[in-house]
């Protein structure tokens, strides 16, 4: 009884605890996999690593035991968001174990990463998480046809630049691949500079793309502004129609 | 009857794979293109791109045909927006067939292209790309005005750098026409590198175009947004209406 | 009387041709600013290019006597914002006329440039123009208080840069005004390269000083967006207004 | 009493003269910081920016006594916002006064340079700050959720670029913190260009990492603008309820 309160829920002392200790066991596991990435760590520290790391999967072992044994319906858990981002980090690591050194751990370790959004569920936080999704899921057809035109400006931003600059700059638009990546690197407005045009046919072209692409960059910015206003009306008529449920009058 | 289902509808069953195999069909001449554009290619493979290509473009052919024998007013399909590129992709291809050589194919090429904006027909998103067409269609004459207000602070912001910068760096400022590549890139906040002011002037002059172009730059995100709330609340009173019209008593 | 219509109105034949032409004498005028900053021109062609220089002075002049002679209020159109800038692009010119080469006559020139913003009456585009005047009404005293936060954050993160780098790469942050130079590119997200923090320190700095930059950048965005929608608003009411005094009842 | 006019209020003569005396010394300390920045300056000039400072020190330190003696609640005063700022910074002057050379002085006295912030009560703008104020506040839980998923987006981006890039780049991106700043200055669209992948994966790793960017990057604007339009329908809402309040009939 105590235990299910302290796992499955958050409103209790004991819930709030718990949490608290797994988020800290999540950071601790980041700030790990990180150091494991410097180079030339003395072999000692190394093996500290090692071992930090295998004692935080057996915390975690235990608490995906926990949560499985305290659950209401254990195989929804079970394939739940969380429980299949829980199970998956776990069979890795210990896959990883069995077979050390004969694949790279790192893309395998990262999935565990992906349990830091439980703290999206922190109390505090659930209306405006709530209210982001519901933007977001008003804003998701418009979103894909967004990313296509995107892509489709993409290509034919490369094929241009391809067109003007490969005779000037072989080495840099030597075909659309290439042209692609200057593509992205400009249309998002990064700019690191290890590809531009230089003649005048090129630069015109960006003239154009950029002046289109400030219009596309602009789109995710206004979806999510209108699909939050939505999103805001949408709770208030919600929350218009449970008043007048309950009896009150509305304001 | 049945061809003309399947030509010119998407809610039947041999619709959808119509609409499925010419899209697939637009994804392999995408490919087909970038590939051809790879420099020092084998021989072989590059005939082997160019009897793929072949091969496309004949089942386009028989698509344009099918198209054109079910449509209910074949002239109005011809003039249509998708006719004209149908068309343009076409007979442009034909031509370079008959001299090969003589003009350079890629820029035509790319016109086939535009067809992939067939995708946007797609049943899931017409709602979707409507909203969005209608709040470009709000957005137009105030993205017109911006657009021009754009051009003169891109020519005024050219005028002064070049002439802070013209003496110190007469390599990239020489000319208002240089200046004007600086305040694209800049202006757009690119910044490729190329090109940036090195004196106190010239910087001074950026620091003030770049307040402004910040402001500029936030327009479009402004129309889209505001655009968007006005399609979307458009939509609900056109239901509202119908929903009148019908004889139900509105919400 | 004919003059008069010719000069001042938009909405007849001989007004819109008036309209037209002047609009054209300032493209030529800016494309002949822009072709005298080219280096190296033939001393022929220099000559000509005064010349023409000086023609289209002359029909600006011509223009300006005509909209004094056909104004209704002479003295309020010499004070408006279109007569003071018609008068100080002519004065400037005479001026330099009689001691030319004692200044740099581009800067002056360059005045002459506003007369552009005309294209804004446009019948066509006065709506839009309205729109947007009114939404950055609106927005002014936001924006006002913007600027000011956004010339705060910069001194702050110059202050910052400059504790962090000044040892490490005395030349480009030796002291707060080169790192206000470094600030103003990051914080609009430029990111020239010719200046970027190699510290830890200054590293983190940045990343902090970014994430605040961000929110700041989004702001004007957000202020035009809600500033369109107010004045959206606000013409429907008025539109609501006039029709309940005309005596129709409100929809 | 009149003390308490100049002090306390700025809707009398005295009281704006005294706003506007503190502003202009606030902007003068600015303008004293940053020329003590400027290396290699004569030991006389050195000497002489000490002592403004000194004296501007000394013109704060009245300024907080005047501010004490004419408050209401002179504790409370201490304890705000405006006063633990004036206090700090007037205790570490004094305090590194008597240690003079023993700490950094620079991170100190850019404390002063809060104060600026006093300039945002000013009377015109007081309307426009609150506005953004209560925009900022209704955005403030989704911005921490923003914020959040930024910080894992740029782990992530970070742990990816690494994997890729490594091997190809070992002196770039040599551990996930070197690779941490790429993604700072990749997401926030800078791109100084000092670091960018090279590689087939790392590229198309970071186009995908800034497709979800452009996503993250326009949530501010989207915040701020539907906060905005959030604080304006309440302040109107106030607006109506007051009217009623007062017996007038709503328009």
């Amino acid at each position: 009884m105590n235990l299910r309160h302290m796992v499955q829920r958050s409103d209790t002392v004991a819930g709030r605890w718990f949490d608290r200790s797994v988020l800290l066991l999540i950071v601790a596991s980041v700030v790990l996999m990180s150091l494991s990435t410097v180079p030339g760590l003395p072999p000692a520290l190394r093996t500290a690593l090692g071992a930090a790391e295998f004692v935080i999967i057996v915390l975690f072992t235990v608490e995906y035991g926990l949560r499985i044994v305290t659950a209401d319906n254990r195989w929804r858990f079970v394939r739940s968001f969380y429980g299949i981002i829980d199970l998956t980090a776990l069979v890795t690591f210990y896959l990883t174990l069995a077979w050390v050194g004969m694949m790279d751990l790192r893309a395998v370790r990262a999935l565990r990463l992906l349990r830091v959004f439980r703290a999206f569920e922190f109390r505090r936080y659930i209306v405006a998480t709530a209210r982001i999704g519901r933007a977001l899921k008003y804003a998701r057809d418009e979103a894909v046809v967004f990313l296509f035109a995107t892509l489709v400006l993409l290509y034919i931003a490369a094929m241009g630049i391809n067109h003007f600059e490969s005779q000037a700059q072989p080495e840099k638009f030597d075909s659309v691949f290439h042209s692609l990546w200057w593509a992205v690197v400009t249309l998002t407005t990064v700019g690191y500079g290890d590809a531009y045009p230089i003649t005048l046919g090129g630069r015109l072209w960006t003239f154009v793309v950029l002046l289109l692409g400030m219009g596309i960059v602009a789109v995710p910015a206004g979806l999510i502004a209108s699909g939050l206003l939505r999103a805001i009306e949408e709770e208030r008529a919600e929350a218009r129609r449970t008043e007048e449920q309950v009896g009150g009058t509305p304001e």
